[in-house]
């Protein structure tokens, strides 16, 4: 029985059928994957009803057993905005988010750079340790590999969806070309319900 | 200058290349519609960087006055799901979320609904009137929609695009024959950033 976020009766049988649905829909994708990198990517399918994710989620070879490894020291997931932290209900650890931090506001201003990157800044300095999820700026996406580059922040593991056509392609190809066990979408399309699909996927196997 | 959460000269310049590109990709679509649908159909598409949306956004005639008109009165937004919440940060009136009260809970195992079902009549109870954003789930707009023909809710508008393969569709094609001001999503896709541009959109309008 697949736990997506139900709670009740009514709630598990309607998951449970959507995920039977899902996995008709993409079974000839995803053979080769592992079981925990089948079950992220069916997950993200059923929450966007979108099938063409089953084609563009890439999942380097090190990700699951470096995030899985990171939740279960309990370490920190920081996410770029609060919709994804919202999503991320059931996990025993810290999980953050900076970008309505004055710290991050005033930052921005004084290094003229986006609020989303300023709050990444702002994480490592409040000591971040752990899982990145990006749902929504490619710019807190480039931070963290500046910072990864320059040995300024401890990172397990990302999941960069950042979403849009202005500059997430970009940011999700060089995450892909990092040594950072990594999640991304190819192309445009990403999202905060992807982000939260595959950190979710994760903390559900963790605990059966 | 599109407003689209962005905050920094940085951010701005994004968001505006950004919807430069979406107006070129659904520009033929969005054609016959007012100005302030055209707004919510290409920030839709913004969000999700999925043009397709052009063609799935159903906005009823009405929806925009109402809505609006709910909005200047300080009426209350009420959502299904708190990552729908997080992401309308810019509203002067009461944004609430239902589905983590110990009532919903209660009632969902009680009246073996399920629990974001029961977070509306919760919030009903609570005294809701305004504005409606559903994301995530079907029995929530089921629920809206039922009460509204009982008479039991003071609903002026519905942001009804619950995302998924079991009853999502069938929620929205309700709602779209009943009298209730509305935009769905047509077929199985929606989502919270669906949910989330729409009532953003409006928002930003209101304050320009």
């Amino acid at each position: 029985m697949y736990n997506m976020g139900a709670s009740t009766k009514p709630g598990y049988d309607i998951a449970n059928k959507s995920r039977e649905i899902v996995k008709s829909l993409i079974d000839d994708k995803t053979k080769d994957l592992t079981y925990e990198e089948r079950d992220i990517v069916e997950r993200v399918v059923h929450s966007t009803a979108d099938p063409d994710y089953a084609s563009l989620v890439k999942i380097s070879n090190d990700f699951v057993d470096s995030a899985l490894k990171s939740f279960n020291n309990k370490e920190d997931i920081l996410t770029d905005i609060n919709m994804v932290k919202s999503g991320i209900t059931r996990y025993d650890g810290k999980v953050s988010c900076y970008i309505r931090d004055e710290l991050s506001r005033k930052m921005a201003k004084s290094e003229d750079i986006t609020r989303s990157a300023a709050a990444i800044r702002v994480a490592v300095e409040d000591g971040f340790k752990g899982v990145v999820a990006i749902g929504n700026a490619p710019t807190a996406l480039l931070e963290v590999i500046k910072m990864h580059k320059a040995n300024e922040i401890d990172v397990k593991a990302v999941v960069g969806v950042p979403v849009g056509f202005v500059g997430a392609s970009e940011s999700k190809e060089l995450l892909s070309k990092t040594d950072i066990p990594h999640v991304i979408t190819t192309g445009p399309k990403g999202g905060t319900p992807i982000a939260v699909a595959v950190i979710n996927s994760l903390l559900n196997i963790n605990k059966n």
